[in-house]
């Protein structure tokens, strides 16, 4: 009976653990669910056979290093800053190991001795990245192996809201880490390659530099750019490639709008604002605003950003309750970055009927002996309710289809990977078709 | 005979060293220049009694120890981060210390172990910091001792070039470090008090928040904010301030068309451009601006800054060539803020008649029983040829006469020190006169 192990039972791992132990039941698998709640672990296993829920200490070296010896695959859903004292335990005990995180330098550097031991550290098996990855070099591939030049590649993945629970006039809440969110573009240049050239945006005109997207019967966004397409060049051996983006999508209106908090100085992640346990969220909008006497935090605004009081973008922050005389309610200072998301959270969670949505789009330019061809990608998901949200979905179920691949030998490579090569992406891939995660394909010219 | 060493025979240095050479004669001194390059240190004390030239290697420890154990003071005009192993050697050969630097956190920690055994390790007398302090402390200090509740403090320096030579659209060429000049701001959010309120500015918004300072006689000034005012607060004892506001200042214009560099990410020193090398002028400014195939540099950045293209921002963008397609010529790659500094090197460099000029500008804001009261304090040198600038001789100039102060037992405090108290700013002040570095100051109401 081969033993699974998942380390964090937490919202993402929902879709992942119903679907582990779905497939338990017919393997004869046995799935134990660990998180520093047991509470949590137990809601997660409830009524379900060949499972067990414990409770875990990840910084306790001894009971983290007995309960992974018990078992033959580890999933880490941590956070991704705490996977490797579980990627040390794995190595040293000779368990595989999966991840939906991005690969660190440090986890790169188990490659060789992973390698040695027969052991996969399957890495970046979840939606951004992992679904991304899969489903561009799928085409990548295929594309090359016709003889087409690849000319460019954009990308553009949004965590975003079912159309039917877009109630605010954002279109927008949180559905997944909120920091990563309002701290998305920040720390450092934007760079990428457009008509051969390397573009580089400053993290204060990125979200004033979209892109408008029209996709069919999902209807109009707005992509803005990830940090870093470059590192992809040589991932995606894409080297020669005239155009490489990868972005995220927001519905049409919500770039404008979150500019005016990065203009403002909101986002600022760097300094702790003395007093602020004591503002309210007027005070803090004010805080980046020049002194006035006795003119309004709105005007001062609208003047700054040179926009009229009744813009989309000033209804939009009232609606947040930026303007409200409402303690912000946090219990020490912090950081501006810190307080947006307090105040951000009050407003973007979503409520027991809301439904999110995934959208990926890829978008392909290649050269066919002397012709300019291109295709376009899209994948939609929807989420099913709060528990099977659309990004539970698309994180879990690659983490868990790999999962059964290794445990099955269907997976056989080993070393710490990524899903770009065929081996990987295609049975996971094709699984994913049966839980409807399918991209729609179509040759635009 | 006292025995004073000189570490750092740059530009910056010139005024200093003749000071000394000329106090050295009538107190019986001997002064010791020592520089990496032995003709630098030989060339500033040309025919010069009491004097000796020596080559440094500063980080050659023996060596460095054997020539500062021979001296009884040591000034250090290296480069800020180069202080300390100077400083570590003074303190344990028992020699005073002087330099016109921030006091650093390392420096700082030497204070007890100073005091201690009887030495003095002066720091920030210089112009900014230096003249600043003590001119600025010499009234708040009066103030005070009448009674007076200090409200505000506003004050602003520049290094700008005099009048006959603003032979520029700019006004401005480099009459110090350049790097401080492109890196002008940046590094974190600006801090100040305005009307009691703690208020911030990110730094892609310094540039567009001047104020416009106009002063008798020597005209129209902008003043854009330094980083972080708020430390004043305690070192000036103006804890329950309403206003605290450090600035920078400069010719009218100036910011305006400097935040374009900023707007478009080119003073940004955290990445290095790929294929810089190569690059012209123009494909510089172009990397930051939108892929077009044919529409030209000048045109995408007036757009993207909403200017017309006969503004005289474009002007001055012009006049400094970045659109030309001349090679930025760096050996190697590097980040945008170092090409920007190499490209404008190119324009923004003292001819050898040019003449540059310092301006100083204090405004305090007090309450004496009911009534509000207000002081302006204007400081105004002017170079007199290249050697002898209004910057070598206001940085220069205090830190000799400090010098000189202390080897006379007329400084008598010890530890690690800024010049805020009465007994090294009065006689410091008093000697500035007589070198006709003095200040205006008037009672406004």
């Amino acid at each position: 009976m081969k033993q699974i192990l998942v380390i964090g039972a937490g919202k993402s791992a929902t879709v992942l653990i119903d679907y582990l132990c779905h497939e338990a039941v017919t393997m004869q698998w046995h799935v134990t669910v660990a998180d520093i709640r047991k509470s949590d672990a137990e809601k997660k296993i409830e009524g379900k056979p060949n499972t067990t829920a414990v409770a875990i200490n990840i910084t306790d070296e001894n009971s983290r290093k007995t309960l992974i010896a018990r078992h033959d695959i580890v999933i880490s859903m941590l956070p991704a800053n705490m996977h490797m004292p579980v990627a040390y335990d794995c190595l040293a005990l000779g368990k595989h190991m999966v991840t939906a995180s991005y690969v660190s330098d440090e986890m790169q550097a188990l490659d060789e001795e992973a390698k040695a031991k027969g052991l996969i550290f399957l890495n970046e098996i979840g939606l951004d990245p992992g679904i991304d990855h899969m489903t561009a070099m799928k085409i990548l591939d295929k594309l090359k192996s016709e003889g087409a030049v690849i000319t460019g590649f954009e990308t553009f993945t949004g965590g975003l809201l079912a159309p039917e629970s877009e109630n605010n006039p954002w279109k927008y809440k949180f559905t997944w880490n909120p920091r990563n969110v309002v701290m998305a573009a920040s720390g450092g240049a934007v760079k990428f390659l457009h008509g051969g050239k390397l573009k580089y945006i400053p993290y204060h005109k990125v979200f004033r530099r979209t892109e408008r997207i029209v996709l069919d019967k999902i209807g109009v966004f707005e992509g803005y750019a990830n940090r870093d397409s470059l590192k992809y060049l040589k991932k995606y051996q894409l080297e020669g490639i005239k155009t490489l983006y990868r972005g995220t999508l927001r519905r049409p209106g919500f770039c404008k709008a979150w500019d005016i908090f990065v203009q403002l100085g909101a986002t600022d992640d760097s300094y702790i604002m003395e007093g602020s346990k004591k503002m309210t969220h007027r005070d803090f909008i004010n805080s980046f605003l020049l002194y006035h006497p006795s003119d309004s935090v709105e005007i001062k605004l609208a003047h700054a950003m040179r926009i009229d009081l009744d813009t989309d973008e000033m209804l939009m922050l009232e609606w947040l309750g930026v303007f409200e005389n409402e303690p912000i309610g946090l219990e020490g200072d912090a950081t501006p970055a810190q307080i947006l998301q307090h105040i951000l959270e009050k407003k973007w969670t979503l409520s027991p009927d809301d439904k999110d949505m995934i959208v990926m789009y890829h978008k392909f330019n290649y050269q066919l002996g002397s012709e300019d061809k291109e295709i376009k990608s899209t994948l939609v998901v929807y989420g099913k309710d709060s528990q099977s949200t659309a990004m539970a979905q698309t994180v879990g179920l690659p983490v868990g289809i790999a999962t059964k691949l290794i445990l099955l030998g269907e997976i056989k490579t080993c070393g710490v990977q990524i899903p770009l090569t065929a081996d990987i992406y295609n049975p996971v891939l094709d699984e994913l078709v049966k839980h409807q995660i399918v991209c729609s394909e179509y040759q635009v010219k």
